[in-house]
């Protein structure tokens, strides 16, 4: 039995009451939205970490990408990115890798990561094929199959799946003249392959066989938005609105099977968007909880991709997104260094927190209370213990002059300390 | 006469005929909107600037503070910092020095700057009490208002000055026993001077004749916003709302007497409550220019408060905010390095613009559509030339091996090139 199907039994099982105490919620408020599928509770029942928890009333999560490329391609580099990322703070890790030998990375990976792992099985679709000398568009339904089987009993937690290419959103892609056309690598493959064989997605017309796959060891699918805008000017089209709709009928049919879903969204957006998106998409997938990448709120800023998805991610979070893929500096220019990664993490924690607080999340904003009682304390150690990256802080911090006298004013300011006059205002010194 | 008395008069000056080409709206409607004092024209009459342009329906701007402080004092270095900040589209610099010959500094900033400059004549008036061997809490009324003097016939282009904190708002700061207190260092000053002097706030009391000074040189004021909240849990509590209130009621004055006006306001706020506090603030302060000091979204990101302050200042763009100030990296921990300038001004220049797109500026997402074309059509050069930091997009594609072939594909994703695969997608190929 899956956990939804012994959710909806009514059984509230070890990992249900380990995401209650995580979220500050009862196991029974977890164990109803499990079974209803407001809350994913995502891992491989192989893997023994500690659990991804996405979905409603939980704290919104954060996704980091890492992965080798052809111009790329150290496995020791993809483990350090993995281990920055969750120092600091990422709730899960995707393993995009498209060169060498994805088995044994994916492997590397999982025995290292105490967190989630998911993975988009269509690359080694793709480099499978090429090893067999054939073109991704010949790859046949069964050899589509195995490669997400192999994924599912290796150990992997979740799985993104171009499910909702269809023939349909095809041509609706095709009648929205895009400026950015799709930039989702393994969903315009699946837009080739049913080009190329005049033949409908295998992964949509046999979902029911994938979701059997997946049920075996509770891996979760995560519905990939292949009609993503890439541009802002695309943002909210046809296409895009289509795909999620047609998500929308299979986050109903994973549930049925009692598999794990979520939703992939945009993307590039105007900020004056996204709500709308986030409220359209609960309603279109019944409440499934919502994975983001980005949103990417101008198109004007590569090399700083991370505080632009910050913006977009903050804002869709408070509307509704549970999970946030980070992006880094180096999108859009070149695969993300270790230091990128690290930017990447930082950037998409705050914009999580930072919702976490609006959406009303008990007891988020805790952690900035203590952190301002410390800074009015004049309490240097402890304000830069509770800062979401200590080592930048002590490093900028360890860069001023030593503080003056018995720290009754700060040295940033000196005898303009606002902190020591407000004090006096309100002591009637 | 000032130009708001010349737009009360129907007279199309020179510098409204240039906002209006700049911000592609009729002249007309600039002179309106400068005789009811939506838009602010900011320049002081000895300048040779392009005037700064903050209000309803013009693009937000962005200011970057500079100056010197007891740990750092080099002109040279401040000079540095005023120039990285205008290359990266600083629309506004203010000179907050507080250390060295602050007289001499300005001179150096304003002949230098291309920009509108402000400043906050508190400090001076604080070192010039200290060179007269006494406390700024002794300083005389005349004393301010001589330097207030000073600094309009020098050139300074608008002044912040606390001139709401008043009895009463002080007295209802004391009764909200705030976690964070009072932030702001002039205002703090003025509170401590109030406390001390057992008298009422002169630039309060003689707001009439500060703006008979303000008048000569046609110097706006930016009305400080003393009580604004320094920490996420004292964010739109009474003290901030009724400093507010009096500024409204100056706001009025100010226009009276023909004087360009515009509302700093917070500071450190939840998301949830940015859109409220901008429109509270149309509200309360008859559609005067707002003027945001972030907002940042969490307190737990000091050594990114860039990206905290991005999130912020794009939801309170997006809500009606005209004017960032920038925020930095260092904010909280030490002054910028000029790298830290460069980094706050970009960010801002992010939210600035993803807000400008949001509140529907015509034209606003043109050079987001012509990037995104460049990438689209993979023309690298083109596309570098067209991000906010050009240099940095250059320097992390320039660490990526040489392109593939003839180009058709990027190397970042080399085969499994999205853009390609999309194309043959609508191409039928």
């Amino acid at each position: 039995m899956t956990r939804i199907e012994q959710a909806k039994k009514g059984i509230i099982t070890d990992e249900m009451n380990m995401a209650a105490r995580g979220e500050g919620l009862s196991p029974e408020v977890v164990r109803q939205a499990v079974a209803n599928g407001s809350i994913v509770i995502v891992k491989n029942t192989l893997r023994t970490i500690s659990p991804l928890v996405v979905g409603a009333k939980t704290r919104i999560k954060v996704n980091a990408n890492i992965g080798t490329s052809s111009s790329l391609a150290s496995i020791d580099e993809e483990l350090q990115k993995m281990l920055v990322s969750v120092k600091f703070g990422a709730d899960a890790i995707m393993d995009l890798s498209t060169s060498g030998d994805l088995r044994r990375i994916r492997e590397a990976i999982l025995e290292k990561c105490p967190v989630a792992v998911g993975t988009v099985p269509l690359y080694e679709m793709a480099l499978r094929a090429k090893a067999g000398n054939k073109s991704i568009l010949d790859i046949t339904d069964d050899e589509m199959f195995e490669v997400i089987e192999d994924h599912c009993t290796q150990g992997v937690d979740f799985l993104t799946l171009h499910c909702g290419v269809t023939m349909q959103s095809v041509a609706r892609f095709k009648n929205c003249e895009r400026l950015g056309g799709a930039v989702s690598r393994g969903g315009t493959i699946i837009m080739e392959w049913i080009h190329h064989n005049k033949r409908e997605n295998p992964l949509y017309t046999q979902f029911d066989r994938l979701l059997g796959i997946l049920a075996r060891n509770d891996v979760a699918v995560s519905l990939g938005d292949a009609f993503r805008p890439g541009t802002l000017k695309d943002a909210s089209d046809r296409a895009q609105i289509e795909e999620l709709v047609i998500l929308g009928e299979l986050v109903k049919r994973a549930r049925e099977k009692h598999v794990g879903v979520f939703v992939e969204g945009p993307g590039h957006m105007p900020m004056d968007q996204i709500a709308a998106n986030m409220q359209i998409q609960k309603t279109l997938c019944e409440n499934a909880p919502f994975y983001v990448l980005g949103p990417l709120v101008t198109d004007i800023s590569p090399g700083y991709d991370h505080i632009t998805a910050a913006i977009g991610g903050a804002i869709a979070g408070m509307a509704g997104a549970d999970f946030l893929c980070y992006v880094t500096p180096a999108e859009h220019l070149r695969l993300p260094s270790i230091d990128d990664v690290k930017e990447g993490v930082v950037a998409s924690r705050i914009a999580a927190h930072a919702a976490d607080i609006a959406r009303g999340i008990p007891g988020a904003m805790d952690w900035d209370n203590a952190l301002s009682k410390a800074k009015m304390d004049l309490d240097w150690e402890k304000m830069i213990s509770l800062c979401v990256d200590q080592e930048k802080a002590r490093a900028y911090r360890a860069s001023l002059p030593p503080q003056e006298g018995d720290g009754a004013v700060c040295s940033i300011c000196g005898e303009f300390c606002a902190i020591r006059r407000s004090k006096n205002v309100v002591e009637n010194k």
